[in-house]
């Protein structure tokens, strides 16, 4: 038995990762995620909801860690380089939970129920970036515009990464946004993508 | 009684648009939606599966349009253009479609049971221009994140365009496209306005 309510959670999240790979999220109920965590199925409903929860755990935490970075981003810094700044920052959580951050990615893109739970929380996600830039004094047209379009290269760096691992998160995410700068017809001269890095590093 | 088909179709989806309005989605049962409709409630669902689809039967004929709008698309055109020229096609259907678009977008947004279904269908979305970009000869990679934050910019106006009716969908539009490319700092100089309505009108 797991000592601590932590480390039940965890057990919890890991077992039904793994049951949701072996035999597919439909066919795994509350009780086998239970069983293989070992503890009782009154312990799995008092830490998540439904069994759906159980991947989404850690959503708010990333909201907040990149609303944070979004309000300490340096001054002077452009809409979209204050998001990818947050971004890389949240990408480095997810590449240190790689383990459990990349079946997990995997899962929900083939289950529709994760599916439509994960995109349901992308746009809470949006209006929180979307909040955070207007603080920051970004009118609210290009804030809400920002949000949207700076998720969605987010969003295709991380399943970009998922499909091809021999580079890092952070490489790809910085080639999604200097793609996005060359589809919206920016200039992109050679030393563009070292000025970004070091941009948002700062 | 209505007398075709698609005219009971029809009147359920009025009807269905009606009840959420009046009483919320989470209270309007399928009987109910049937009754107001002046039918029985198996006819309901011979035309559709729930009481959530009903809403979202003309996202097929949206994908087909877009994906067709793509390829007939003229050749050079950048791929965010293309998008455009396709999205401006589909607004002209959405504003004569106004009465039952507006209404139909401000109870997606406030329903989380139907945003999720709304987000899952846009991804289906996406996958569909990104296919048919890249049949254009773009690259899998900036098709997919064309299609992706093309469909977002697309988003926002329609947003826009629900929160400010003073001003049409395609001027929402326009501005958006606009705006993306200031996001990603490309010139914007005082004609990029009337070049892009050309180019996307050709």
């Amino acid at each position: 038995m797991p000592r601590s309510g932590a480390e039940a959670r965890r057990r919890l999240q890991q077992a039904a990762l793994e049951l949701y790979r072996e035999r597919g999220y439909d066919r795994t109920t509350t009780a086998e995620i239970a069983a293989r965590a070992g503890v009782n199925e009154r312990t799995f409903f008092r830490h998540f909801p439904d069994k759906r929860e159980v991947l989404f755990d850690s959503e708010a935490d990333l909201r907040d860690a990149l609303v944070r970075a979004v309000a300490e981003a340096p001054e002077g810094l452009r809409p979209l380089d204050v998001l990818l700044r947050a971004f890389r920052m949240a990408g480095r959580i997810l590449e240190e939970n790689r383990p459990f951050t990349e079946p997990r990615l995997a899962i929900i893109a083939v289950t529709p129920a994760l599916r439509e739970r994960d995109t349901a929380k992308a746009a809470l996600l949006v209006e929180a970036l979307t909040e955070a830039l207007r603080r920051r004094g970004v009118p609210a047209r290009l804030a809400g515009l920002a949000a949207q379009t700076g998720w969605g290269t987010f969003h295709h760096a991380a399943q970009a990464w998922i499909d091809d691992p021999s580079q890092d998160l952070q490489t790809h995410l910085l080639r999604a946004f200097d793609d996005l700068r060359e589809l919206s017809g920016a200039p992109r001269p050679a030393p563009a993508r070292a000025q970004t890095r070091a941009e948002t590093e700062r």
